[in-house]
């Protein structure tokens, strides 16, 4: 799981707006790729320097730059200075452990999102910041490390599939966002089959190990609540916008993936409840358990030492005890206990403890 | 128990607006039934190929399509085509892992509900989702597979009863509302019960099937929740709506609708309530039980115990125990036993444990 | 207690407006009363058949008629089409399955409300739907039996105490409205003298009939909120309303009877409060006893166990043992008993266990 | 405690309006007395006859009149008719069962207040209702019973100390209503150390005692939250009126004393949840304490029950136990019964059991 | 930990306005640090007495004065003079217990923060008031002793670093709140970072100091979260005011602020959540090792206490026992023992206690 909170005790006295990476370097070097399209033609590069991609600001094409990796001090202050971006903004991109936001700055609209990922390998949700600046014929996206999530957007570029190709910015800026809102999707069916396996297990044969898995699921979903719950707000203040980088015919396709947000969120809150009512039934059962235990040690007990303690009565060495003189006494006391312990039997079976 | 996630994977990376069906598939062939009347006349058929039915938006009298199935991307498509309905619509109407929405675009209104019913087989809920389209002289309704709950409008129609006849559109949209939400009332009653049943077995007799039992019914619960919450904005967002598709005189259905809408939801929040005290019982009948054995346990051992050691003590084999000699030691010791074992018996009435 | 959902399931597949009984029938014959007043006179009749105490519409002094019992089907009809109520209204009244509501129909303002009585011999709450109509100069009031909550009122215009002779139709319906609220003060006080009985038992002597006490109690209280919370916007919307039934002198007392509601409401989640709080000490006092049970048989066992581990040893049958060849082995070994008895006494003390 | 819930059933059928004291009756005479200021002079008398302060309205100078005791129909009545107030009104004073409001009444304003008290004898926490009437130039204040809270605003007026002389009626409503929250303050702070005495008791020894301290604790909290919480929208509805009562230089005040009941409310949600989490730790110290016991128990069972078999085997009396004739047989057997119990100390110390 | 709760009784029955310090006096002498800045030049001293800096209203240079000290009624009183403060205003500055406000009072707006500092040496988390007063040009802080969070921000201004400089009075006070909220942060980092070695604890060797922690920790946000739950509401005060003394540029920067305090809370409640879920947890361990140990008493009492009682049957002195002249006999019994020990084990083994 990651971290739920990041250092953030660099920052603390300088002043606002000094850029300063925060968060884990998760790629080395920077990659910035640059798409320019429109209906009619299509043109990608990969670039080193970024400088290389201006002027695209007066281009009437539609711009999609990408980077990946945002610890570079450089790059941020080249950018924000050739777009016009106020430092807090850049700011906010290098800083990992930004809440999902949107803030509308009238040139451009600057939207935080988070975008998770699933790692097979550690077994564990993975989170990464991901940054839009949309301007009027242009979206720059900021990436942490290298992704494939939009890779299918790059291919529906080149191939000219769908509205994307014959709309603007804006729509590219929604493709994106509706692919890191899709990525939610998958994060949701594997956390509901981690939860539906636990429930089995929980069914068949609960143990501590159980619990633990019933408390990560908890943390994972307590730190999906934290990431997923803003972007509502975000995507409804995108819809609601009054800025003309916006067409209306994109409004649909924003409230599309506002309803999908809602669900992520729904599909969330279903999830806590279910693992809440996991831990009682864990609680429960464990509960069960002890009484079981309680009940064979109780009935064990409760049968045998009497019978001992009889034993023990004619294990005693005084010189007169009559019964031990009797011939069939042994056989009588054996007897009597067998009489003692079918009565036991039988008042456990009434208290339907067998 | 429906699952409470379906796999929406198979979708990510896709262009917005393409058709995949999402879902179980309920029914093999698609169905199609067309119903057109007004007040005079009344007309029914089967259809196989959705042409068939075409041109009937221009035709005064009320049209009601009812399509059963919708995994067809073809059939989709046409009605699609015909009727100008975006693709997006046309995208939620094959996902049924849609929420409840109601979306107003103008010359139609769009409402996606899901329809609960009790399979006695499996002993549990099954859910399907129902999309209508309201026009200005139709409704088109989908259908994961063929119902029954629509069968009484149809008889209405056919009989010519109540008002149906007599009005629009709009009120024959209404009418099918009406019937999905009545059919909660039937889920409802079935929980009710379930949940009666178990409030008598939970003083009679718990057991961990009880439990088990408590653990379905709240899950019940949590899905039936997410299922009907998002209900009640739509009706509200169906009422409130200043479509002209709507005729005022329908306003007042609708607002009955939407009270049953918020007598499902209370009566399942009252459920929720019930049965989180169902657990609360059930976990402190398990602690009075074990308190139960560990009384029974202690009354035994406290007794015998020292009694046995007595008995011990008199076993012992050294060459000088006065009390050995005595010839009515045996019968004192006895005594003394007994005497013991008197008190502490008064110890355990004293203490209310017997 | 009464059932928390009631069956609706013959209503369903009906058309909206079917006049159709939902409940249980509580009394055999419809009672109709008749009562006509204004400042200067006074009328009150029995009535059997509807019709005759047509025409009151045209009337100017108030009219208010009471019927208890609404199964009748005819009745109903004959009051709807004379008054020329809404068929759904009229559905409303039938089934006693309703959420108190307000609606506001022009010529007359609906209003349902659950009454609450305390049924003294089963020792539970019962619940009544009471609806009524306010007209111009008229007030219908449906009970589903005869009651007594209303005498008090008739003796009032009777004797023409207070404003009620002097004031107009709003008035009674205020006056009527208050009387069922103030029944739900009753039913508060009683529950609260439970509350008090249940607290002084936890303290005393906590036994499972405590729980089941506590659990009626908490059932008691989720219905009871499932009748009242809905009350307060009902009233509320009375007094926001514009309509011109109301007239503006009848505003303050309308807001004193939603203070009073709001006031039910308040004490409702505090008793939550309180009974939530009482399962908590219950659990815990039934730990507390299995504590003490436990540290009963610890105490008892862990002194016996070494003693008669030691009986055990002098009691064994080894051909060479020195110690029992001593003259006062038994003695000291009865000594060294006493000794580590002593000792485990005192470690007791010290953790507090005695 | 103060009983949460006041019997109201004697009021129940009477018309509103109808003046009848519900509540104890705490104090038999009820006491009038009456201060009339400004800035230049002051005046203050104890009256018997309420008419004889009368008339107050038409004087220029600031007129307080405080009543302690509110049970005397006739004062009421009198005061009531004088002053013009309405009769739900004085039906509400006489109620001392009411929940904090406040209403505009355009000639005057009405408040009820909830003063409190701690009984230092009874150790509880007592209620008292304070209303309050705002007039063009005087406040009318009704009390329970004589209570001090108001001596230093007297003692204020009398020395013409702060601005009290200089300002109207409003100011001298808003320095009672400041007194009232004052004395809150003092509830919350005894109520405090309450708190910081039981969760020393929670860790160094918590009994059942602890947990009975915890209940009342939370019970005077639930007290509390229902007088106080009602007070918020009393004040601000204060602040916010447009009643030309109320000066503008007042508001500053009003909002001071808005920002003290919030900080009142919020101490109280605080103290709820500390009490809250101290239940929980109570619950887990106690299961601690029986785990620690079971351990006892365990231990001293688990090394004792072999070694007696053991001594048991050796006390049997077959006619060849070959052990038995063996010279160092007993030590034999000794020296195995001291490994044995050494292995078990060594098993349960590598369990962290000791 | 800080108290949660400071003594007021000292204040009531006082005007409103009176200076009374409430809290605990932090240091000693009051040290006042003036600073007065420009664009162009800069100008800081050490202030004795207050009048000295006087009067800096006239000038138009930025002038920040910072007061390490609230109990000086004389200095209180003076700056109050000068500048015009409202005596409600003062008052609040000195108690200490004031909930994070802010009000607008025309001329000035006046500020209440919560500063937190992390105390090493107690090993808990510190509180102090801080109050800001922002008028035309310049900004008053008050603290409650000299602290160095300030400092950062002293030498900002000193070396003309970032905006601070050419900015007026309303971003010094930005810069003040910005560097306060910063320093939750480190207080969150620190409580972050006792979490997750609770956790590890909690997961390794849960004890009763464990469960002191996770107490301890939950104290702790409870108190956090009464600090900086109304910040919220203070910095979008201060962002929406329409007040003409903040400048339009400083918008972005307040929102940014505001952004911060909202992750603030995010966090804190995350924390909530978690350490409610580690308490849960904590008690299921418990329970487990509790488990744990009645299955080792369990298992060693019902193999042993039948295998005891055998023997003591053959300890019984009865003159004829025919077992007991076998030659045989005694390894016959251990046999039986064996086979019986033997069954048990395999019984354990069924039920998984093994």
């Amino acid at each position: 799981m990651p971290k739920i909170f990041k250092k953030r005790s660099k920052k603390i006295g300088l002043p606002p707006g000094t850029l300063v990476h925060i968060g884990e370097k998760k790629t080395e070097k920077v990659e910035i790729s640059f798409i320019n399209y429109d209906e009619a033609q299509y043109q990608e590069r990969e670039i080193i320097k970024i400088n290389k991609c201006f002027p695209f600001k007066d281009k009437p094409a539609v711009t999609w730059i990408n980077i990946n990796g945002i610890h570079d001090v450089e790059i941020m202050g080249k950018i924000g200075e050739y777009v016009g971006l106020h430092p807090l903004l850049l700011e906010d991109i290098m800083n990992t452990d930004q809440r999902p936001k949107i803030e509308d700055f009238g040139d451009y609209i600057f939207i935080i999102l988070k975008m998770l990922y699933y790692n097979e390998k550690k077994k564990e949700i993975e989170i990464e910041q991901v940054s839009l600046i949309l301007g009027l014929n242009f979206v720059i996206s900021f990436q942490e490390r290298e992704g494939d999530v939009f890779n299918s957007i790059r291919e529906r570029i080149r191939r000219g599939k769908g509205k994307i190709r014959k709309s603007g910015a804006d729509y590219l800026a929604y493709t994106l966002i509706d692919a890191i809102v899709d990525s939610y999707f998958l994060i949701l069916e594997r956390t509901g089959e981690k939860i539906e396996k636990m429930e089995e297990k929980l069914v068949s044969n609960p143990t501590p190990i159980t619990l633990q898995g019933i408390h990560n699921l908890k943390r994972d979903l307590i730190f999906l609540r934290k990431s997923v719950w803003p972007l509502r707000e975000v995507i409804s203040g995108l819809e609601r916008t009054e800025s003309s980088l916006i067409e209306e015919s994109t409004g649909i396709y924003l409230r599309d993936v506002y309803n999908h947000s809602i669900q992520v969120i729904d599909t969330i809150e279903t999830f806590r409840d279910m693992i809440s009512g996991m831990l009682d039934i864990y609680l429960s059962s464990i509960s069960n358990k002890m009484n079981e235990v309680m009940k064979v040690l109780t009935i064990i007990a409760t049968i045998f030492i009497p019978l001992t303690f009889i034993a023990g009565i004619y294990g005693m060495n005084f010189v007169y005890i009559p019964e031990l003189q009797l011939r069939w006494g042994y056989f009588a006391a054996l007897f009597i206990m067998a009489v003692i312990g079918i009565i036991m039997l039988i008042y456990f079976r009434r208290k339907k403890w067998l």
